[in-house]
């Protein structure tokens, strides 16, 4: 339902542009969904952009603008005059201006700083200075601040004021004289309490806070864990600096998970999109995980070779190398994902680490039984060699048993030597387990077999 | 810091509960946050659990309630007097109820049911028989109405008789005399609003809405898209049924996330936790795509046989098997991995799959060469044999590039044919490329050795 509105949108932006129909066009522009533009943007020209741009409202332009690929965004900033720059960046929220200048080039950089107060640089510099991953990074300085001993009305008068300058005023900051944060209060709250009520008797003190450095990710757990719409950050002083809203708590969620499923597909995540990054990069943030597991598996050629006698005796032994191997692998990734998952949504703690051992057990118990069933049925009818069927379904019970032990105690012994639990994801533990599987198998078959 | 506390607040509660002092618990209870009780509960007994139920007010009950384990639901519920589960049922929203109904066993539905009133019981039946899967199921119906020749005071007056019963204050929603939906407001707006004008001038008419049998996790992108903390879900006649509000949005799309991590393990999803699926159900969960994979395998164990003299030749041959197979399995997964995500944050799009296929083919290019060469370098020094390098170098540039053709165009072509293209995950996409790897290897040894 919503797709199929942007072709539409985009053919009568073009038709009006075209048509040199430029009132027509700013009052069409109005209706459209800002969040729809960079759809619409996608496949018209630059200048058809910057038209379309010069003849929206600025609070518009400056929300569409936050929503553009920073590519995008830096043609337009190089397209812009110096006073059309300073009324986008001016209606920019703070999170939004950092975001955007740490996509830019200096050049650009050097343009949009010259934009702004010397008190938004500072405020700028600070945001930029925080690392990366930490909850400062993502915060945006524009809140509403009240004070203990205001009234409710007044507390309105202040929001009605400045309120359409903040990102959010679904919450409010109670601050002390120095700035300390001593309460919040819900928009709720406010609304339905009496109009001289004071907002020290309203104000919930018990107030879940992070802090500056706190990481990003477990700002994000806070979110889903308490369903607010913002968080308020301190500093090392329990000053208020900054508010997370939800949004941006569900693009860090978003971005760690795409960061675990690369993670767990032997890829280095990347930081930009799969378009956005070259194709050097992508190269790059591949080969590091391919060499380390090719290493790896010349370990399980090398096992092997060792047992040359045995399949140059029995060569059939070799056509089976796949399907345990594979049956291993995958058994084993079943599990760690399982468990990787478990802690990354914090179901599975390290303590549990013996209860998710006996679960996994059982589970290898009863699928390795199926699994060695089904095979010996197979080998009897296909080769009629009882013995064969034997070792093969032998092994893959042993097998199945020591991937799901390993899949899922690797991933928790990661995490409690406090590495990141998704490196012990599929490609690793099936290259891990490509060697126990093939010498399971070749110990199973020398045994049973004399060979 | 915010993990800490459960252990402090627990010992606090259960001293208080063993020394009787149920005034001071009682006001302890209330600095606890509501939604730290399901930490502190999880190793107390249930009878001190009811206890601490009892000492809470009404309001803060319901909150905790919805947040516990279905499990610990149960139990309360069968120990609540008909007093004590009708206190609770009546201050949990229309979805929280309607989830905790799905969950319990049918005698207890039923008290439940017992306990609302005749509408309420309308609703929630209405409620549970939308698809699992549609924006229905996830609604609330608990909103703000207005009316559109309301004035801003008049809407003020409405919110505070009825805001503290409704999920959200933040939105409201203009309905017309057929409770259709002809707008919506922010209190933002509102509140920066003079206090005569009227809600017809003020809301925004461009609602974006879904319809209750919308996907759910469509629902979950618009969020994430257009940034709202709640969505409006309309009937067949564009009539107003209910809100979707940021936390249930975030719910969908952790639980999609998870969904999508087991189908790239080759597990079939589960709809519970790691710890509440028996271990017969995660059997029956894992069985079904491992018998799959290992018919897969089986072919290429096939394969292998078919070559038997040529290892027979050349045993050294078959030690390169698995990491060829490796290589091959990871890369293709590197790429459908990459692809499947795009496809899942609307990245990338089936019209683009020869944007990616170019893409990959020139990662493939790259990461081939560098295989190749140090493949080449090792074999030299470990056999002195150019011959054997060439022959590996050369399988590994085409099964690279294989590789990343398959894995990146088959969850394309699923997308295409409306299947869900996380099938073509690891697992599969490595059973598939085995017999790709092991036949290039063969057929290039062959032709160049003459074997």
């Amino acid at each position: 339902m919503l797709e199929k509105n942007y072709e539409v949108e985009k053919e009568k932006v073009l038709e009006l542009i075209e048509q040199k129909k430029f009132n027509q066009l700013k009052e069409y522009l109005g209706r459209i969904n800002g969040a729809d533009f960079p759809s619409i943007f996608e496949e018209i020209d630059d200048e058809d952009v910057l038209i379309v741009f010069r003849l929206l409202n600025k609070e518009k332009a400056a929300e569409i603008f936050t929503e553009l690929d920073s590519d995008l965004q830096e043609r337009l900033i190089n397209s812009f005059s110096d006073v059309e720059l300073k009324n986008v960046v001016d209606k920019l929220f703070m999170d939004d201006t950092v975001d955007i200048i740490e996509e830019m080039p200096s050049n650009v950089v050097k343009r949009i700083l010259r934009t702004v107060s010397d008190k938004d640089r500072k405020i700028i510099n600070e945001i930029l200075n925080y690392p990366d991953d930490s909850a400062g990074s993502i915060m945006t300085t524009e809140f509403i601040d009240l004070k203990e001993n205001m009234t409710v009305d007044e507390a309105f008068e202040k929001i009605k004021k400045i309120g359409l300058k903040k990102e959010t005023v679904y919450n409010s900051y109670v601050l002390d004289k120095n700035r300390k944060l001593l309460g919040v209060i819900d928009i709720k709250n406010l609304l339905v309490a009496d109009r001289n009520q004071k907002i020290s008797e309203l104000m919930d003190t018990n107030v879940i806070k992070v802090n500056t450095l706190d990481d990003k990710e477990d700002v994000a757990r806070i979110f889903d864990k308490y369903d607010y719409v913002a968080l308020p950050v301190v500093d090392k002083e329990s000053r208020l600096v900054g508010i997370v809203t939800v949004d941006d708590a569900i693009d860090v969620m978003k971005e760690e998970a795409s960061e675990d499923f690369e993670k767990m597909a032997a890829i280095t995540p990347s930081e930009d999109g799969y378009y956005k990054t070259s194709v050097l990069t992508h190269a790059k943030n591949r080969i590091v995980w391919l060499l380390f597991l090719m290493f790896s598996s010349i370990v399980t050629g090398a096992v092997i070779t060792h047992y040359e006698q045995a399949f140059a005796a029995l060569p059939i032994l070799v056509s089976f190398i796949p399907m345990i191997m594979g049956t291993g692998g995958n058994c084993g990734s079943q599990s760690s994902t399982l468990v990787i998952r478990g802690i990354a949504v914090d179901e599975i703690k390290t303590k549990d680490f013996l209860k998710v051992w006996w679960k996994e057990i059982r589970v290898a118990v009863i699928v390795g039984i199926i699994m060695a069933i089904v095979n010996c049925i197979r080998i009897l009818i296909q080769y009629h060699d009882l013995q064969l069927g034997i070792v093969v379904g032998l092994t893959l019970i042993v097998t199945i048993m020591i991937s799901k032990s390993l899949g899922s105690m690797l991933p928790l012994i990661c995490k409690k030597l406090k590495l990141d639990p998704a490196i012990m994801a599929a490609p690793l533990i099936s290259t891990i387990l490509d060697t126990c599987s093939v010498l399971v198998f070749f110990n199973i078959a020398v045994a049973i077999m004399h060979i």
